[in-house]
């Protein structure tokens, strides 16, 4: 799977107050540190942070990019934030993220192409998030299908599913999942599915835990990628268990080490 | 979830020790043990244990239930043995286990009727165990239509389809997972389902952590009941966990300390 670490979002204090202070340093350790930890992709998202969001976000990407060469994943609602971002970080990023609109979605797809970037759309339609998997797989269709006939091919499409907090809408997470299984038989090849992992637990005393099982539940499914904590040992270890038990991985005995090296 | 504790079983050096010396204060403890940590049914297994295996089982059976009275899962593959545990138990016990052979199976059909037990049949076959999914569904299918051709209720019948370690077979858990799915759609009501969960670790270094995801992933496919270590916390978290997350059971901030009660 691919894993894409979360930690570089200015909703974190520490990174809130570096992107303030422009301290470099703090930001290049938590790159860094992900990047030891098995990420194959770092998000990039300035989040709540004081000043221009375009300018932090610039200032964001050249920083990490001085540290590592991952592919980053810009991470905002605001499409000229976007674009600074996506410039200055190079081809193969990921934009993150469109919502199932068409204007939205035509406009990121021709950012996309004139960047050589990959895209995620997420399952929010002109109605907002369905409440089931068949409006969220509506949704995905409608993307995939614009993709499509856009020449934009549907392997760098990531459809996400717009995972909910399970103290707030607990029973659409088997929704999710069935979105997720569901979307890699819309297209052949299909698009590639994301979450944003650590929304499932937003708000409740077991996040951890919570993180793990779901995620080792919607790897079952079928999930491609996720923006997660990658610097939680437990959750790397349950991934790279995950994907043995589901012999989408050789198992070895020291499989967890060598997964970090072999991502 | 049924959770079946597998600690009593003479594989275990102190279990076979206290069986030999007859000590039943170490048996007893664990059995209390067991249901603390939330076991909803024992299994009892004399397993290596010296002497005659009747014998041991009867005298394993007394001693448990002179301090608990959870329903029993008399573990033996001697129909001898397993009479006398079965006799032993009493009402509601369960009979682990009778292979998909129709000659054995109607033995142990016959057996479960006379003292109201509910039966495990294994999906192993004349040819032994069948490496997909879809011979591991055939054999379930064949031991559903023996038990309701006896008059014997689908819900009383338990599928295993048989846990291979990982590091001997992991092409076949995905197989498996797969069975566990489809046993659910053979008959109306359906068979449950049942796993040694241990086995997929044996032999590994990352006991612990292969049983928790394998769990999670069992529970998505379906899983009614595993035969496993209900003392390992992290193990019965992850059961819990999953349960909330694929909306089975209602969450709320202490579901954790609340499975335990509820079970």
């Amino acid at each position: 799977m691919l894993v894409i670490g979360e930690r570089i979002n200015g909703m974190f204090a520490e990174v809130r107050r570096a992107i303030e202070a422009r301290d470099a340093e703090t930001i290049q350790r938590i790159a860094r540190m992900q990047q030891d930890a098995g990420a194959n992709v770092l998000d990039v998202c300035v989040g709540t942070a004081a000043g221009d969001a375009g300018d932090s976000m610039e200032w964001l990407v050249s920083v990490i990019r001085r540290t590592t060469d991952l592919p980053l994943c810009i991470d905002t609602t605001r499409p000229e934030v976007m674009e600074r971002g996506v410039r200055a970080a190079g081809p193969g990023t990921i934009i993150n993220s469109a919502k199932a609109d068409p204007a939205v979605l035509s406009m990121y797809l021709q950012m996309a192409q004139r960047f050589s970037a990959r895209l995620i759309v997420l399952c929010i339609g002109a109605g907002g998030i369905p409440r089931d998997a068949a409006g969220r797989v509506e949704l995905a269709a409608l993307a995939v299908t614009a993709a499509l006939e856009a020449g934009f091919s549907a392997r760098n499409l990531f459809v996400d599913p717009v995972v909910m907090p399970v103290n707030v809408a607990q029973q659409q997470l088997p929704d999710i999942l069935d979105t997720i299984r569901q979307v890699r038989l819309i297209a052949d090849p299909a698009p590639q599915t994301v979450i944003g992992l650590s929304n499932v637990s937003q708000g409740t005393k077991q996040r951890s835990l919570l993180n793990r099982v779901f995620l080792a539940l919607a790897l079952e499914a079928g999930l491609d990628a996720a923006i997660m904590d990658a610097t939680d040992r437990e959750l790397m270890h349950t991934a790279a268990a995950a994907e043995v038990l589901l012999n989408r991985r050789l198992y070895c005995e020291g499989f967890l080490d060598a997964s970090r090296h072999l991502r």
